[in-house]
């Protein structure tokens, strides 16, 4: 007989996303639903040398149980970044983790109790809702846009609740692209400020900006009690599963614990590839190129929107990452606009899966980072067609 | 100021060997504390080897996000590994994990409500306690003993209390070596038999048997609630960080949303690497040369108890794995010993982490994978020393 599971499996979403990517996979079907960093950039190469490396250097020692902390010499890298961008993070406050998405599971597993208040932004990361769903979270949705984030709702929020979290994205944020402007984030910073809610700022994509502008890191605003996650995933690779957790010393201390009994600790080996890489090239030229292509493809997409799309739908237009957002007009649904752009084979993710408990929304995501210019195109143009039958029902 | 963490972090044991093993990293102490594989044995060449190959296979599409339940070729190899000792476990029933520790941890998330009954050996696996620990199991513990599990006892929780789980690691077990004889697994899995407890049988050590008798595994007894927990961290190396859960259907599927939400996927390039190498090379025959190894060095330790050590001590006499437990006389205190030992340079672990809340216990783990035979000679005399200087206060 099947057994009885745990109260909080009843709580996470079933993902839907996993479901249309199926579709995606199809070689027919052109895709802009998956969340992916294009392949072709990936530094294979550089990656095979700092293999070859580390085996010659490390031998057996890649291959014993090590440190649930991370590898010093990547940790101490980390904090060395964080310098350069001005920001004071030392190595001993950096945890790596299996990706970022391992940094949520273990931030869920350290602070919520069932019920706990938690904000996060709608629509929000999908990863975090599943990671915060299991721990039972009361998610307290606040809405963001290219303005950032409501001020006006998390000022209530925070009066009538005593939320335990509160998780952004502030640059390029999956899945609607946006970044949160200067002023915005000095006053999200200031009613956070003075409360118990810890500010979590996932960061996966800022080093892929396309413009110069620089923004404040809510690690500035409010150094105290802001937890950082960082990845390697979207400028190196996603393969070799290495994100972070930067976060003050008392949280740092049980974190640890939390990623003992988790799983010990982070692949050693792929931890000193890693590092080994890093030592060896120049990471910023590496991202120059990623963000050459990814605007480049941006660009192409946003301009098939102005041109071919019926002006009431409107798009987001982001200043980096990998995902363009996309509104149709009131009532529309993106869902029904999904079956109509698959006979057509082409894909998207509905913006429902990003809100919760909400369906039927006119909202949806367009990923840019994995399709080359013409298909880009080509994919826009089928897309301008199911929205047209759509809107003309 | 600092947060409110969760409950779940309120039951967490802090990791005592964590400390100890602080101690056995000083480069002249003799460790017999850790519970790690000997890393001379490590197959680093052959490893080498398969990694040159897969780049040369694979190039990019080593380090792009992967599915959930982990590489299709690795999970066959599994599965008909699992064929050859007779046991009926499908590929589309394994999941991969960073290490059997992650198996442990997306059980007790899957299962276990704040205080579901759960039955663990006594002594028993640390990292299990751990693991189920922060979910707030209320532990039911049984001992075990070189006759196996007392079915008595375990009867006796069955009648008064329905326990979600039941844990165990028949063969060679951490930390006490035991393995449960043929008649006890049938005894044990009688009572289980019919009722809504979940077996989880965990098999880190099971290959790594000095003798040629076979026992029957828990999945044969009790096929329908039987969930298998495997790694090759034993029998390979543990830096791939690669384990595995084999579960029924429904279990299966909510434990492949849990991976999800906990970190999406395990490392694809270390699932390529440890697969190419399993392909390449003969396991059995690498098994055999760690066989040959372990065994011999567990006779060298278990005559130097039989020949230096007070005749009141007593000992397990292990068929395979790396530990070996030892029972001082009653009213002994191992950490009272660990303190002596440790001025003359040599290290354990004291019985207590593996028993729930207890202290001053008359037991400890040893270790005898790591050392070599003259380590362990040597070691050993230190220990003996310690032992009756104990013994005579």
């Amino acid at each position: 007989m099947p057994p009885t599971f745990s109260d909080r499996m009843s709580h996470v979403p079933k993902s839907f996303i996993r479901e249309i990517l199926k579709d995606a996979l199809m070689p027919d079907t052109i895709s802009f639903a998956g969340g992916l960093p294009n392949r072709t950039l990936f530094p294979t190469e550089a990656i095979k040398a700092a293999t070859r490396k580390v085996f010659a250097l490390y031998g057996n020692g890649l291959f014993q149980y090590s440190a649930s902390e991370g590898l010093i010499d990547l940790r101490e890298w980390i904090a060395g970044r964080y310098k350069e961008k001005g920001l004071h993070v030392p190595l001993e406050n950096i945890l790596i983790t299996n990706g970022s998405q391992q940094g949520l599971d273990l931030l869920g597993k350290i602070l919520l109790n069932a019920g706990d208040g938690f904000i996060l932004e709608e629509p929000g990361y999908l990863g975090a809702i599943q990671a915060f769903a299991l721990y039972r979270a009361r998610f307290l949705p606040v809405p963001v846009s290219e303005n950032g984030m409501d001020t006006k709702k998390l000022r209530a929020i925070l009066e009538s609740e005593q939320p335990k979290l509160i998780y952004t994205v502030p640059n390029f944020q999956n899945p609607s692209g946006i970044t949160y402007p200067e002023e915005n984030r000095h006053a999200v910073a200031d009613i956070i400020r003075g409360t118990k809610t810890l500010f979590i700022e996932d960061d996966p994509y800022g080093d892929l900006r396309f413009t110069k502008t620089k923004h404040t890191s809510f690690k500035t605003l409010l150094p105290d009690n802001t937890v950082l996650l960082g990845s390697f995933s979207k400028i190196v690779v996603p393969g070799l599963r290495i994100g972070w957790i930067a976060a003050p010393d008392p949280i740092m201390q049980k974190l640890v614990i939390a990623k003992q009994a988790s799983d010990l600790h982070t692949n050693p080996f792929a931890q000193c590839v890693m590092h080994q890489y890093l030592r060896d090239n120049d990471l910023d030229a590496h991202i120059a190129k990623i963000v050459t292509a990814y605007s480049a493809q941006k660009e192409v997409m946003r301009n098939s929107i102005l041109r071919h799309f019926p002006a009431e739908v409107t798009s987001t237009n982001p200043e980096g990452g990998m995902f363009l957002w996309l509104t149709l007009p009131q009532g529309a649904s993106a869902l029904d606009l999904l079956a109509l752009a698959k006979k057509d084979k082409v894909c998207f993710v509905p913006g429902d899966p990003f809100y919760i408990n909400q369906s039927h929304r006119n909202t949806l995501r367009l990923n840019y980072s994995c399709a080359d210019i013409e298909t880009i195109e080509t994919g826009m143009g089928k897309l301008a067609n199911a929205i047209k039958t759509l809107l003309a029902r």
